[in-house]
Parts: structure tokens; sequence; C-alpha cells
């Protein structure tokens, strides 16, 4: 029982080998749906273009080519001594995460920088197939992050050859979550295109054994004990509670009032519930921000430490434990105040982005996460390869491939790389799997204590702690630096 | 006319475009059929394994494996201190490199090392899909060198994981020709999989527009240049002569007797004669080695010098100039004295490996070569990529990607990449291509003057130059350093 609501946790890998819920969506992507200041850090001063990319780079048999989507702001652009800031987009809408990376636009002026976001394939209009992009494994066959560094790859050289004065400009790969894996991998593989990489709350580590798997939990729960007294222990005593008043007689009409759940709640779907609350626990946590934010819902400044007030006191009964439990709920789902009752399978966002991340998560992506219920809040849940494969097949009709990512990125083992940015927010639970320290001189790691998920990518607001403004200010010395290191030498793209 | 006679030359790309000829295969391959030094440097004290690869490494859909052959030899290694010597296979058999890499049985005891040799898949037995693997383009559809990357990647962890004490040694890539493009590549792309490469007359950048398309055959002229007084002027002028000769009365029959042609000549046959004669001189200057050797035919030391015996006088009648000519093919072709005639469609080895070349060749391998008859021996040819192209469909129906690999390699632009030796001889005309300038501290080439292709890959002679044994023991030098950084760091291997 226990292990089974976990298993649901809409984890990136979790989420592949179960049933697709809408949920799913938000931490499956790594990803925050929308921006979490008030007012959009980016005015709509982009074009919109599109690439014509091969379907398949690695054959020579199949010729269907598909439109990437891609964005350029050109303009603080300069020709003279400019550079090229590259978003290598990740697992959504091109446009959402143009908007949600004002750290780019904020800094254009400074790097005399031409921004391009590039759409990542199979997501937002980048469609291969169009609506049988995600039919079958058939179809589904092209995306894999080669691929999409591929599109990269064709894309940068597109532009140099086509846009005068481009050509030889040093280019700069920057992207956040999954896209800071993207961003740090395309560094890796195509050094003569991109000069360095900004990956932000990139979890690169987050394969096989690399990190221990119960670090992604250790850390959700660590941000609760932070927020306020007694707070993590009071949700760890919770899953007991529900599962004691849920077994009781009339436990389960209770527990549908006492949460304000939408639909009534039977014993088949108490795992779910457990999914859902851990989820939200992991959400809030991955957007536990300094400042007022419109996140799912709107969510206030800190929003652990106002979720955790209600939390205070884990030595009460049951029933008043799980009426706690459903005030700092009521936080994340209706801090507007405007929701009626709470629906244990909402959605956030498009669940397009979900199927695309939950096939990459059952064959490339296969981050292994597990609890243990003693360094954590959550019930225990031990990592299954073996089930989760099955799953996976079931689904998709295919197999993970678990040890690939680290075969073809090189795991821990990437110190002969070089210019690559790693930042993580201390707070961030996906920080477990990134990259903390120093590598090397130019293989940096830049710990942002104040920081949840790729903070240091969004836009600077009145609101931001010093420690971020910090990071900001040394990525772009590290990104100048880069940048007349090409000038200085003799180096050009091809 | 001329143009068709080059079109025709057995060049990588030239050949894959044009109908397959055996002759292609010595050229096409990059290769040298069989060992030159009268005695094999190798006994056979290796073990032949089979390793199961997936066929598409960067797809979940296609679930079938094949069988990957691969040699090992422990003989000298030692598990303490030790090191792994992977030989990253090209087009061919991987015995027939084994037996002609004497370099490797050489050093192995010095470095304490394994020796593997790993075939390329798509050669030798390494057949994806048996006899149909050259069936169509669906069949050959993964035959890439990612692929081949890959499959050695797989190989060298299964290695790691299975053999006791391979974990935590440094591996060494090490190959010639096509095998040390891909030795080369392999470094590149998987850094951490082996901590250096030797790439041995590896011809990189023989590539779109990175060398001149003409300095190929221009190196070829010069060898025979240097080689005797005249030799390359008398060559130039027999296509004249031949064009002359073949076009008057009973031109041809004189022509066919006078070269000893097993089949009359028709007018019609006329390219592939001068094809062919090109292919002769190409060979012998990929040949031209300090000794005695076995190739095509047995061939006598320092070849050109011999040939060009025949050559020393352009100012004579266009019959006497041909009866030279065959004189000097004829050292090439009947150094022996057994051959009753010369064919000029003669085979030199199976014409599986010129298949699957050939694909390669119209797919990424893409090397513009051209001649102006003025900077080289031959008749002028303009290198035609859209003919080419078609050329590419009609064979294979694939179509060239020019720009493919040096997007995904790099092309120029290397010098973040460490760890590579580009070794070159001066008299091979793929040095043309190579990397004959160091390119910084670990990027460094070594050029062999009196060399020809991969002369020092092969075993030692009492015969070699003193510029080929220095150039080992540099090499040697170089791999005992990246194999002291590896013990010397905690870096190791995933």
């Amino acid at each position: 029982m226990g292990c089974r609501a976990l298993l649901l946790l809409p984890f990136l890998s979790f989420g592949a080998a179960t049933t697709i819920r809408s949920g799913v969506k938000t931490l499956g992507s790594l990803h925050l749906p929308t921006n979490p200041t008030s007012e959009p850090a980016v005015a709509n001063n982009y074009s919109v273009l599109y690439f014509q990319q091969k379907v398949d780079h690695f054959g020579f048999s199949d010729t269907r080519t598909f439109k990437q989507r891609y964005l350029i702001s050109d303009k603080h652009w300069q020709k003279n001594g400019g550079s090229i800031l590259f978003y290598t987009g990740n697992e959504g809408d091109i446009v959402w995460f143009c908007n949600n990376t004002g750290f780019m636009w904020d800094v254009a002026e400074e790097l005399k920088a031409m921004l391009v976001f590039a759409e990542h394939r199979y997501y937002g209009e980048s469609l291969p197939f169009g609506k049988d992009s995600f039919k079958d494994s058939q179809h589904l066959n092209f995306l894999t992050s080669e691929q999409a560094l591929a599109d990269f790859a064709e894309l940068i050289r597109h532009l140099k050859r086509t846009i005068p004065g481009a050509e030889n400009q040093p280019v700069i790969a920057i992207g956040g979550s999954y896209g800071g894996m993207l961003a740090a991998w395309f560094r890796m593989k195509y050094p003569h295109i991109v000069v360095g990489a900004l990956a932000a709350s990139a979890p690169i580590w987050q394969f096989e054994n690399l990190v221990p798997c119960g670090v992604f939990m250790k850390i959700v729960t660590e941000d609760y004990r932070k927020s306020g007294p007694h707070c993590a222990e009071s949700i760890r005593r919770s899953w007991d509670a529900i599962n004691r008043i849920s077994s009781a007689g009339s436990g389960l009409q209770w527990l549908t009032k006492a949460l304000h759940l939408c639909s009534p709640l039977t014993s088949g779907s108490i795992p779910n519930l457990k999914e859902w609350i851990s989820e939200t626990w992991v959400n809030l946590a991955m957007v536990d921000y300094p400042y007022e934010a419109n996140f799912l819902q709107p969510l206030p400044a800190w929003p652990i430490k106002v979720v955790c007030q209600y939390l205070k006191n884990p030595n009460v009964s049951d029933t008043v434990l799980l009426q706690n439990i459903f005030q700092a709920l009521n936080i994340y789902y209706n801090y507007s105040g405007q929701a009626k009752c709470l629906n244990i399978s909402q959605t956030t966002t498009s669940s397009l982005d979900t199927v695309g991340w939950n096939y990459q998560s059952c064959t490339e992506m296969v981050m292994p996460f597990c609890t243990n219920g003693v360094d954590d809040m959550f019930e225990p849940y031990l990592w299954d390869l073996k089930k989760f494969s099955e799953e996976c097949f079931n689904q998709w009709k295919v197999k993970p491939r678990p040890h690939w990512i680290t075969t073809l990125y090189g795991g821990k083992n990437i110190s002969s790389h070089s210019n690559i940015i790693f930042s993580n927010g201390d707070l961030d639970p996906w920080s477990g799997g990134g990259v903390t320290k120093d590598i090397s001189d130019t293989l940096v790691a830049i710990n942002i204590p104040e920081g949840a998920h790729h903070l240091d990518l969004r836009a600077n607001t009145a609101f931001d702690p010093a420690t971020v403004l910090s990071s900001r200010l040394l990525e772009v010395k590290h990104m100048k630096r880069w940048i007349s290191d090409y000038y200085g030498s003799d180096r050009r793209q091809p």
C-alpha cells in the first residue's frame, strides 16, 4: 500500500511507468508551467520562426522532415563583438520557456546578445508527425536527447549561415532543468558549436547509482524541516493517519469532507490521494520562491513557510492532523480562495508534454527514486527497476535502457570537458542529482542557498535574495570570459 | 572523357557514386588488405568473442540485436597498473586489421596492455542482418560512424563489467585510416571512456571544403616526382597518349597488346582503363613502404622508385611511352612474374567491404576529390556534388549529407578536445586530409617523412626507417603519459 502510493508519484521516472495523470506533468517535466513573477519579464519582442529538421539525424533511409519552432530576438544583438545565447528547449512549449527565462532577456544588452529559443522536438508545435507523434513507439522513436542535440546543432549551423554577422560569433547554450541537462550535454558533445553552457538545476547525475535514490525526497523533506517547527514530522505522521482513518467505518466520507475533495474517496483511491498529497509537497519544494508567484495556482512568497504554519503540531489526533493537512494543501490549491473543492486528479498543463516526457523517462531518462520514511517524511518506497521496466513496456512497448545516459554522457566522469556552469538552488530537490561542487576550473558549480528550481534563470525582481543576484553576476562573468576567449583565439565556428 | 576516367577513380567518394568495381576496394577502404611484411607479426594468440549489440543505439522501437565480433589478447595484460588498447575497427575483417596492426602487439608488454580489436558493424562477421545487411537502404540504415562508436562504448562497458581487474584501467583507442578517424572521434565524443586516441593516417579533414579537394592527388603526384626524374611528367603525358592511340585505326588492338590486357579494349572501356591505371598509381602511393611487401601482389621495397625506373623519359613517342607505362604497371601487378595478363577489373578483396564503404561514402563520408592536371599528373576532374548526390541516390536510394560529419565532429574546430595523436606519413596521400600540425599540447601531430599509409601501426621491422621508429617511440610516450595521468587522478571509468 505504502509503496504503491509512492510508486505513483509523478517523478520523471515513476510517472512514466504508471498511468498518465495530468498531475504527473509538473514534476515529470521538471519544470514550472507559468511565470512566478506577477508580471511577465518578457515583452513579445521576438520573431517566431521554423526550421526544417530531419526526423532522423542518425540514419539515411528515413527522409521525413518536420518543422522545428524557434524564437529569435535581436534587439540588443551587435554584429561586432556580440554573442548568441541559445536556449536548449526542453519538454514543453518554447514560448513558455521564453517567457520564463527572464535572465536571458536581462543580460542580452550586456552581452550584446542575440537570443534564440529552440523548441525541443515532440513538444509545443515541433511535432514530427503532428497529432500522430505520440501514437506508438514507431512514431516516438525519434524522441531522444541525441536527436534533440542534433536539432540544435543543425539549427545553429543554419543560423550562422543565413544571418549576416552571426557566423563568427560565440554561441552559449543555456537551459534549465532537463533543458539544463541538454545545455551541458550539448557543450560536451558539440564543443565546436557552443563555447560554453549554463546548466541551471540540471540533474545530470540522477541516473543509475550516481547519487543515492533517496536524495530527492530527502531534500524535499529538509525544505519542510527548515520551514517550520515539526512541519516535516507532521507530514510524516499524516500517512498513517490517512491509513487509519480510511480503514475505519465512515472514514472515507470523513476524509473526503475534511480535505474538501471534489469526488468521494474510495478505498481504492487512497494510494492516489497519498500520491497527490506527496506531489503537492514536492511541487512546493520546487517552487519555494522568495516572492509571490503564480504557479499552478497563485502562491505566497516562501510558500512552504506558509504551509508549515498549519503543521506545527504532530502530536494531535488523526482527525486534527488531517484537518491541518487540508489547511496546508489549501494554500497550494486555493491561495486565491476561488476553489470550491480540491481535485486529486487535477490537471495543471496540457497532457501532451506529459506524454512526451513520460516516454522519455521510459527510455533514456531513467531516474531512480526511493524513500525510506526515516531520512524523509514519505512512506518507504524501494526503487524496482524490473517492475518499472515492465510498466514501461506495458505502456509504450519499449524497454528502458537505464545505463545508456551514463554510457553516452559520461556519468560522473566528465572532467575532460570545459566551460560549463552547473547552478543549483539548495532548496531544489533536483539539486540532489546535480553538480554542486567544482569539477575543474572551467566546470564550475554555483550553489544558491535560497534558491528553488532554477531561480537564477528567472528575471531579476526586487524580491530576489542576494544569493541569486550574486549567482547571476557570476554566471555573466563566466559567460563574458568564454566570449572574450573566443574572440581572443583563432577559434571560429565551422 | 578525361573527367569520366577520374570520376570512376576508386576514392572513397568517387567509388561510392559509380558502379562498384572490385578495384574500388583498396582505396575505397583507405586500407591495405594484407600484411606488408613477409612474415605476419602476430601469432594467433587471441580469443575470438562476440558481443550482442543493439542494431539501433539511438532509438527504442527497434529491439533487434546482432553479434559484434571482437578479439582479445591478454598475454601481457597486468591487472595492476595495466591498460587496455582498443582497436576501433574500420571497414573490413577485424582479423585482418589485427594481423596488420603489429604496433599494438609490439607495445603490449611495455604498456602491460590487454589488446582488444573490435569489428566495425556491417564488416567482417559483424553483419546486423546477415546476408541481407546490404540489401537496401532500410537494412543499411544503421551503418553510420555514430552507431559504430556507440558499439565501441557499449563493448568497453561490457568488458569493464565482466573482466575482473579491467574496470579501473585506462582505455586507449587506436585505429588507422577510417579506423583512425573513429579513434579520434571516439575520444572526442566519449572522453569518459577512452583516455586518449592514436589516430594514424586519419583524414578527418577530407570533408566539405576543409582542405583543397586536389590535395590528395597532388601528394600522389609528389610521390612520383620525388621517386625518379620525369616520372610524374611521363605519367601526365600518358593520358593524351592513350587518347591519341585509342582513337587511331588499330590503336585499341595495339594498346590491348602493349599493356598485356586480358580482355580487348573497346573505345567505351578507355575511361575504365585510365581509371584502373590512375588507381594503380594511387595504390602505389599508399603502399610506398620501405621494405618488400605482399600487397595486392608482392611488391619491392620503395615500389614507386622501382616503377619510376621505367618512366624516366617523357619525351618519347606515344607507343614507347605506353610500353614504359606497361613496364611500370607490371611492377605492381606482376612483380612475382606469375601473371599472364593484366585485368583492368581485377578484384583485390571481397566485395562486401566495398559495398559497405561505398554506402558510407554516399551518406556520411562524403570526401570531395578533384584534379587539375597542373598540380597533379592526372586528367582534370572537377568535384561535382550534385552529380555525386544523384549517383548515390540512383545506387542506394539515399542522399549524402556532406556537411553532417563536420557538424557532428567539429571540422577544424576541435581544439577543446585533448589526448589525441594524429600521425601521418608524408608519402601518404591521405595525409592531405589529416591533422599534420599540433593543435594544442595534447592534440599533437606526428609526421613521418618516409611513411606511407599508417606505417607506424605496423610491426617493427629491420627495414623501418628511423623516422617511423622514433614516431612509434613518441606515440608510446604519449600513451604512457595518458595512462599515468589516469592513475594519478581520481578519474575512473564509469
